[in-house]
């Protein structure tokens, strides 16, 4: 199937980025139609005409009715869904979602599906440290990065169709990424950052910390403010990958450690200017 | 000595810091001149009208001129400056600074200084991730926390002139703290920060790594494009304050690690709800 103006989406689950799919498909004038267990959140996406239809229930004719259906739901939930409801989704659909772990899902989905169903899965990259509709906002995701995620029963076709959705959300830089790589990746630069994060907090309980701070310390621990359900999910979900990336970074921490315990000014300085000259290239 | 529109300030070193207090106190109608070791920026002082008058010379009749004398250099320089020219300020002048740590610093200058003179010290917690007077801006002292940090030996007629410059500078919270506290605290949201963000960034030498990066990791390590020399230099001064800090948090980092290790979800949950909670009261 190609993306096309007359293209109906469904998408399952509106939450943050849920939503936030609704919102920029149908700004860019596409037709969209939703299903998502609360009422509450059905009645927001329709008075503020994110979608044109909406249901709480797994409403077969929306099912059959969308060519392309975009899953927005926790790991464990997008996998009961499919295990449930799968067998009604149209020969020729395709389906993506936004799932923040790949090995231990890709596979699984793809397996599950009946023929001719294709899933292409993707990784938007943005987010925010709220949750829920309410704030969703199609422009978290302008610039940012989007991760296409293929394995060998993929077509092109599917895949190009994915990098297209992308695109219509505008995205920055679109990549194609295997699950174990996307899953070592998104260990090293999303989770540990989250794990570092939640460890500094737990450090102080001091009511006037907020007083001595700068920047830095604001920057770091913006996401310690932490949806607990979903983050320990993924971090059990990609358990053998992010404690690869946990004893990586404490190997690095305690070398700096090591320096500054035994005076080596120098071993300090050249780890600084390894980060220097690292840290710059992302600012290009 | 009280600070009114006609207290005449010399700054001492015109770097990213200096060249901040200069801008904001010129703005501010403030008569200000400097003392920096660099021809260059002496020049563009005053070609910006950043000063009135700028030698790159430790000039007699400019020490003896002024009221208040800020210090703007690293903290082995604002020893070596005080021993050989520490003699020349005039009994009655507050003297105050910028250095990011207080411990081996304050009570060394208090002690040096000749009878009359009042060190009175200051941390601004503002900066940025360049350096050098062409960085410089006002702007950044907007809002941010300012810190006294008096010891016995100072008087409140110079802690109240320390906390006026952090007025006129236009900081946000202005608060006072022990030399031994500042540096505790300052270990952990400055210094600990910094060496989070140098580890990371010495994890991976990934040419994409960009391609992949969510807000959080960049975040995170923003602050590890860094001055080695400079930080090289804090590490060291507040080597056993910094210590204690990098292992309270190995402490916390390690348990989070152990939860995983151990699949302990709830003991996860509990982190991430604590560092949530902690997190939100910086918003408020």
């Amino acid at each position: 199937m190609t993306i096309n103006k007359n293209t109906k989406f469904l998408i399952v689950g509106l939450g943050l980025l849920g939503g936030s799919y609704a919102r920029g498909l149908t700004e860019k004038g596409y037709y969209v139609e939703a299903i998502t267990k609360n009422q509450e959140d059905c009645e927001y996406a329709l008075q503020h005409e994110m979608v044109k239809k909406c249901s709480t229930e797994p409403d077969e004719e929306m099912i059959k009715n969308a060519e392309v259906i975009i899953f927005a739901l926790y790991p464990d939930t997008f996998i009961r869904w499919i295990e449930e409801h799968g067998d009604k989704i149209n020969p020729g659909t395709v389906i993506t979602d936004v799932t923040g772990v790949k090995g231990c899902i890709v596979d699984k989905i793809q397996t599950m599906l009946p023929p001719m169903v294709e899933f292409i899965s993707a990784h938007p990259m943005a987010g925010k440290e709220v949750y829920g509709i309410k704030n969703s906002d199609e422009r978290i995701f302008y610039g940012a990065n989007y991760l296409v995620v293929p394995t060998k029963r993929n077509t092109s076709e599917g895949i190009e169709a994915c990098k297209r959705i992308g695109e219509i959300l505008g995205f920055g830089r679109i990549s194609e990424i295997s699950p174990e790589g996307h899953d070592e990746m998104i260990g090293f630069v999303s989770q540990l950052t989250h794990f570092i994060a939640v460890s500094l907090m737990n450090c102080y309980e001091h009511e006037r910390l907020e007083r001595y701070t700068a920047d830095s310390f604001r920057d770091l621990t913006r996401i310690a403010n932490i949806n607990e359900t979903m983050w320990s999910e993924l971090f059990m979900l990609n358990k053998k990958a992010l404690l690869e990336q946990i004893e990586l970074f404490e190997k690095n921490f305690t070398q700096l450690h090591e320096c500054l315990k035994n005076d080596d000014r120098e071993g300090m300085m050249e780890m600084m200017r390894i980060s220097t000259k690292r840290r710059k290239q992302f600012d290009k």
